[in-house]
């Protein structure tokens, strides 16, 4: 049994055990879950994620119970996340949540019996998306080793292309971040790809590299993001693709990928070429996720699949500056992790600042 | 495999069919949908359509995920309807929608690989109410075949009424439009009638005709719906009936139906007599949605239960009218039907004025 | 078959019988509903009695549909509970309903085919939160005979301290009513104590008892209760428990019982004494709906499990007092019950001022 709530848990071997998981599942259909209840707990709405692990769960034999948005919970009743979370393993055999608040799911982990699966917890991680990513990388090319990978749209907030970028360093993957200034990859990302020596590139326009990258990979731009609706207008119309500026200006088996909902930046006459890969990528999320299941509840003979052990400490004087973080609104243990050269929350991943 | 989309796509053979496959599923329980997964999309909230779709595909052995109100869903996002249905297929066998745009219905069973069924598409079909409609009255009278049919309130909006009179003239039945003017039956349903020789009375009053009808088919007339409330207020009364008003006044064998929810126009005083089939009525929607699962999925032997030719063509000029139609809101083809004598949205079922 | 909606229809024998039935069905995995469909309406959220409710459900092989907030329902379309229960029985084998009327389970069970289940009808009753306390306390003493139950909190409103007062009235127990004058047990509670010679303390400190009770039973100040918030915060501390507060202070095997949601009466530092046993309390929920679903479906053999009889009569005149009756909002029979010295409401269990 292990919980699913960072990539910073997963070795490169656990993520192959779980891809490798994940295609046997799609081929076959077994009732691995017959029996088991999931609850599935959505502070925050989210129709595909909920959905997709619902879909893993039924396909798998299980029963699904929770709530899709906290309104008609007793959390207006003024429940902490504690005892919400001691409520449902009473209830079933493992729990996903999506939570507004970052590190919420660990925070759970922590407390809960059965195995916690993050399916989002603030702008913090967001596992199963990537790991469905990269099941999807893996399946169109047949392995993730040294491809080149673009990312477009908004770098900055984005917790889906952080998560990814994580893991695909540990396959020696190229990358190319193409972004409006304002919301460019962050800084401390790209410090640690020098440190690890991994080839980047910093660019504003994705025509220039088309011939040279595998994977596009598409984000929305939030036009919250920018101060005013000028700068955003300005940028906006670069970042959209469609057919006449893909077709024949990329790589023969170049895929685009989206974690979606997309809003413009893809036009639907891309959507039957060969290259359009993000329906199946959302629908990837259904092996990805029955894998994620069986893993987490120890249903399938698995390699490695530990998470990483860490320095974990308490302290009730090193604090999470991160005001979102689950510390500042539940009662934590006031863990953080101590790293090679850095200090970090336990909960929120943030480094912690003396 | 077909989609249940309008009662336009349905011979009297096809009906007949579905009718046949309900009345055996009635009877026997099989769990034809097993292991199947059921994407129930309510865009728009309706407790007896959802619930009796929900029941029908339990009783089949099917699991059902989706969602009962666009609230806790991507669409606040932004996301199309084609997008929201490129997903849902990945996650589910089959698909029953409700809608608020009309046409939406049709838009999503071009999209989809798996079936769709439609549960409502704003004011143009909902073709398992007709069909349970037609159920109820086949199991009452042993056939459908010349019934005469009364339809009582609002004529003039009711999706229901005109879907069943549509159903209804296939069978030779006889009509009674009982409303008061401002939302009497419209002329063009009217003029139809005409054109294929079938009887029809216009009225403002059941008494006179309680002798006459086989079946009471009674609606909400909605305040809304009257200019003023003097109006409404003045007409009301007549539309309501009660144990007094129906019994020994009618036909032995006279049967009141009711799509429900009702508000006053029928008194409770009226459920226990003999009449009273509309709680009949809404509970055979379960073996009637059994019936349309296992027909729209292929599970089942049937007789001529194919989708019917039609002309279908696309167009960027000749383009639907109706403001509420799907064309409006999302990327279509434009498709429409050239019928013998008029053309029609593909979608909306409109009448397309040039 | 048979309904669950008050307390009332209890005799000691049937609680026993109730007691047995989830404890035997705790140790094994039956499948008792496989192939029934569980109606579950929530008029009101709920999160710990529905997913309670479903998990249970679940572990039986059962399937569940419904809703879980009126939000999504015909209920906005000003449909009565009368035809949404119709509706509901045609659906389901069995109904599990909360309401906010008082009174609104015995009309839904009067009006259903199926067995109701009462989950929490406004102020009235909750009588599977009284099952699992009583549950939870035989688990952990052995049985119920003769326990020294302390209440602490919101004694006047609580729905949950009054039922399982009555309850315990029949196992000999002998009562701490601990709470601050304004939100004392009500007098007519403690008169019925006093004709049945029952002992009972009214206290306002649970300090001074600590070491003579068997089980603490907290609940939920409401702040709402109080006329002006300097009472409230008067009050509000002298309520609160903790580990200081407690361990050593009590009886070696006192447990702390408490309904959840808490907000802050227990401090956490509580949770891991061998004394905090709310959260079993909640877990408890699921063996006792177990057991709740397979006697109102007769589907395990049981002694004496019968409704108890009761001299129900009706009337136009005589007509219950309270504004919250579900009397005041449907149409119901206008009954009432006549008891030995006094005439209480059919439906939501209050005397009938005449």
């Amino acid at each position: 049994m292990r919980d699913f709530i960072s990539m910073k848990d997963f070795t490169k071997g656990d993520i192959l055990e779980v891809l490798r998981v994940a295609k046997e599942l799609e081929k076959k259909n077994e009732e691995l879950l017959k029996n088991k209840i999931v609850g599935s707990l959505f502070f925050e709405p989210s129709t595909r994620t909920r959905l997709s692990f619902t879909s893993a769960a039924y396909r798998l034999g299980a029963k699904v119970l929770g709530f899709d948005s906290p309104d008609a919970t007793s959390l207006k009743k003024g429940e902490s996340l504690r005892d919400t979370i001691k409520m449902t393993e009473a209830y079933s055999d493992v729990i996903v949540m999506r939570h507004n608040r970052d590190g919420a799911a660990r925070f759970a982990a922590d407390i809960a019996k059965v195995p916690v699966i993050n399916a989002g917890d603030g702008a913090n991680e967001h596992p199963s998306q990537t790991l469905l990513d990269l099941y999807t990388i893996e399946k169109e090319f047949g392995n993730i080793e040294g491809k080149k990978v673009a990312f477009v749209g908004d770098l900055k907030y984005g917790r889906t292309v952080h998560s990814l970028t994580k893991a695909l360093e540990m396959f020696n993957c190229e990358f190319y971040f193409i972004a409006p200034e304002v919301i460019q990859i962050p800084e401390y990302i790209v410090r640690e790809l020098e440190k690890k020596n991994i080839k980047y590139h910093i660019l504003n326009d994705y025509k220039d590299v088309l011939k040279e990258i595998d994977v596009l990979y598409m984000t929305r731009i939030q036009k919250e993001r920018f101060d005013n609706q000028e700068d955003y207008e300005k940028v906006a119309g670069v970042y959209i693709i469609d057919k006449e500026s893909i077709v024949g200006k990329c790589k023969e088996n170049m895929i685009i990928l989206h974690p979606l909902p997309r809003v413009d930046e893809i036009k639907i006459d891309l959507d039957e070429t060969k290259h359009a890969k993000y329906f199946e990528q959302a629908a990837n999320g259904v092996p990805t996720r029955e894998a994620i299941f069986s893993v987490a509840l120890g249903l399938v003979e698995t390699l490695n699949c530990e998470i990483l052990e860490k320095d974990i400490r308490k302290s009730t004087k090193i604090i999470c500056n991160n005001e979102k973080c689950i510390t500042k609104f539940e009662e934590t243990e006031n863990k953080y992790v101590v790293d090679k050269e850095h200090e970090y929350c336990y909960y929120c991943n943030r480094d912690i600042k003396k």
